[in-house]
């Protein structure tokens, strides 16, 4: 089969990397960086030099995946790509798009005839070793058609035990790939997980944060514990109840660099955290984990909020506190 | 009648200051500082040179009001007032102490016969001009015979509007003051109110937060505002559904300093509001927004805190992010 | 000066009143219920049949007050008459109208020549006697040009006591109305002040809640306490650090009915609550207090979540623990 | 080597198994049901038909491994055998015990020369297949005797990929068993590792809930998505960045019923949720994730609570909003 791919930059390389090696698929590559197309079309992949150029080189229906920064840069490739594209050709959009675009582009290119895919693609770094988690949403016929690419893409079974019970159920979903539903639903699940990825980090670093403050000089003496908290996050690796890849990976932070100096403890957010609050809040649903997780990111990135000094300011008015420098 | 007050700070010194001024009361006075006691014997109290000199001086039954740091300071005025006092004399601690302190310390000076009243108190810098509300934990008794004391200290019915429906209630809550319960009930109420001070604390300033930020970069040209916080206090004062005395000093310090440079926000906290979120927690009651506040001081109070660090460790363990350094 | 009300429920009835009572302005009403108009036509306003209707008995340059529920009724209010009125008149949506929708209409009117201002208006019931609160958005010559209405329905000074240091600063808001800027701006602060309603209702909430409960089962018999919760409502009212409005209120109900039997529990919101996280969200500003409060109401309307049944399927599977039925 | 269990419930007998059947050790055991030891008794065990008796089937030095339900019942069985034991012998409690007691008991047990040891177990009915993951408070010299003990427990290194840079850190940790430091940091540790239980769960169960309610009738209906959610739980576990062990058992659960109709809703909380809060505030550490997950847990037990009605009684007071009935 035959897949285009517009972004070449980590995860997009290696998503036309991993459909050459796992599904024996050719790819057509386009960056802005022709460095970037170079160094894929040395791996095997045919290089273009425009997005009239990459379609050119496609036998129709063409299968396009674009993988760019979500907001204008997807939104500008992909308007020009609609117009570029005939009818049963398909677009894929495998960023982080917010959902509520992915309907709105869905039905601009359905008026065309030209397929539109929303695939919420998690992965990271290791997708090119794991594989990728892919939700899709689209078409199903569309969906069916591109089955040997997702197949190639995804983990597979591998050695992940299976679950009982999913005799009956779809199979493609135990390699790692799900058509959620019409077009948008791809990208709401990946939202949704990526919110859930912000809880868990969370409540993992407020754990550590409070086995690192054990030892606090606030404490009394015959309270206080010196602990080892790049064992603990070991051996909680090992038999206990919380176990997860995202502990495998502190771990691992923690073995190189115990106090983790150097980080400077600013911590960036995408959109995804925003969105499923946002989502929350549409359906009237209570995320006091998932949303305090994202504040806990936005607080982490100022020196002091105007917040903090209304509260010292209504200290003086009504105690005659006056706050003590910051230490 | 009389009143010794051990403690002549800010509040010690304003509660014998408005008992003699508003009650006519005698007053006899300690503190370990000699000036202290000397400024309060020139505006008319009997300054004493120690807690037995202080005690000397009282004519039985002895009430001895204890207005010291809560903590250690206190513990050990009221052990050794304890030695001192006799049969039917009364201690009040009018700190912020522990609730459950006081149950053991009741017990202890029951044992011997002396009275122990734990009396919240709240007013800050202005209870000597606006009156002190007093939540009074202890025995029927001793607090009806201490009336005149609290009648003084209260403020009084002013001008704040009745409220319908209270006609055969107790007419000494109207006074602003409270008869709660059996010894603890006190300074637990009192703990409460601070625990809800810190919870409207918090929702103003995040409020003044959000429109603080309302003309951020990160938001698109068109809808920003450049608001006038000051103004915006003042006018909230004013027939909305928000006005209250915190919002009060709220307008009034941004009435002289509109951005608050001189605060560092580092915002302290005091007993109550931890021990607030332990009893709901003893009760497993829900109190996220008590909790939410506390927390928030906390946070103000560190530059950066290992959770942060570990969130952006895992960040870069997954996605291969790094994090800007902070601004 | 003259001034319709379109919409003649609870708030634009009273609107109307206190603008000819405080103002002694003319009054031009309409509703789509014949009965409201008839009444207020007996108190002295000129009632219409109709928007055309009422835009016929008005002498240009004509000001329209919309008070209808905010959404789609609003907005095809505001559309009809954008077409009724020519060059120089006014609209003003005095509703809950999203301040993204305010910036929208007022382009489109613009174009027309018809002005637009948004009015966050607070008060409630209490309007009529109190004044309104008024957050304006729009020019600063229509906002100068309908003056003596806003004069008129705001609260005046009364004997609220005088922010110091406000002198040089805007006469009107201490008067209890505010022009806060371009269109949008109104509505945004008034949101924000819904959203400041909803954190300090929540605060006291809480701390009732744990005063109610401090009596449980659950509790060691010597830390339990039978408190009067109306008592208390009562005696924060007077001296302590927490009076308010909302406090108010709260004891008044309290002194009606103690245990709040005739309450359900459910909790509306409207939509300022969650506009005013999404606006946080939008500026990265932390809202915990404010989203907290939000989230209460949400769950106060659902019989169990999902999310819970998910906890407990988690506890059985690793635990073995069989939850108890529901007590 | 020889260890004695007491208490024989789903957790003790496991371990007194898994210590005959993966170290060959001989196992005594105590429970007051006389079945619970018959059963064990047939499977290899020692039976005692009483603390006294189990004592003297033991040689010295003694190894007691307490399994109880935490609190009266854990303290009074300790109080028993330390009078019962000799100088070197060793008591352990295995269960959920407050590590603040531990620390108590510890002191009291070393006055008499018995050590004393808190083990921190996890691995819940799975411990027996798996492994119990173990964190131990006390002397080193102790933990090293009974190395078997704990080796025989631990998972062992088994098929989890190990972390690299560890190669110089204690061996014991990566086969699932950890020495923490001294009494009272075993419990403490598990204590943190169930709070971070707590709040990963609640992500999961939130973000679980915003996707079931993703069709909810709120919604604009092209904004609905009817998703699969035991599909989504099972794709997340292949790839994506949030697979974990609690992912697998909620799969499992949503395989077997996809909408969780046999569960009530109702969670509970056992101690160590609340304890890691309390930690948290007495380290002056935000922990917000973690104490919105247990607040979680309170709500879901509550049919409605005080605070929800006083939030009704303040929205009839300034609104005259009433709320619908609960639905």
């Amino acid at each position: 089969m035959q897949l285009a791919v517009v972004g070449l930059g980590r995860m997009g390389a290696n998503i036309a990397r991993r459909v050459m090696k796992h599904g024996g698929h050719q790819t057509v590559v386009y960056d802005k960086s022709a460095e970037a197309v170079v160094a894929l079309a040395n791996e095997g992949s045919t290089g273009a030099t425009s997005l009239e150029d990459l379609i050119a080189k496609l036998d129709a229906p063409r299968t396009v995946w674009v993988m760019l920064p979500s907001g204008p840069i997807t939104e500008s490739a992909i308007e020009t790509l609609g117009k570029l594209l005939s009818k049963n050709d398909v677009i894929i959009d495998g960023g982080n798009t917010f959902w509520q675009d992915d309907i709105r582009r869905g039905k601009a290119l359905a008026a065309r005839g030209v397929h539109y895919l929303d695939v919420g693609t998690s992965g990271g770094v290791w997708g090119l070793e794991r594989g990728y988690c892919m939700m899709i949403g689209g078409d199903k016929e569309v969906v069916a058609r591109l089955d040997p690419i997702f197949k190639a893409l995804a983990p597979g079974r591998g050695d992940i035990p299976q679950t009982p019970g999913r005799e009956k159920r779809d199979p493609r979903v135990e390699q790692g790939y799900i058509h959620t539903g019409p077009v948008g639903s791809g990208h709401f699940v990946k939202m949704i997980h990526n919110g859930i990825e912000y809880g868990l980090m969370q409540a993992y670093a407020e754990g550590f944060d409070i086995l690192k403050n054990a030892n606090s000089d606030a404490l009394p003496v015959e309270h206080r514990f010196d602990l080892d908290i790049a064992d603990i996050a070991e051996v909680w690796r090992r038999g206990s109840v919380i176990p997860s890849w995202l502990l495998d990976l502190t771990a691992s932070a923690l073995a190189r660099e115990p106090r983790l100096e150097n980080y400077s403890g600013f911590v960036e957010d995408s959109g995804e955290g925003r969105w499923t609050v946002n989502a929350a809040i549409d359906e009237a649903v209570s995320a006091e984990v998932l949303t305090a997780a994202l504040y806990a990111r936005f607080r982490s990135r100022r020196d002091h909020t105007f917040a903090e000094k209304i509260l010292s300011a209504m200290r003086a008015g009504f105690g005659g506190h006056k706050e003590p420098p910051k230490p």
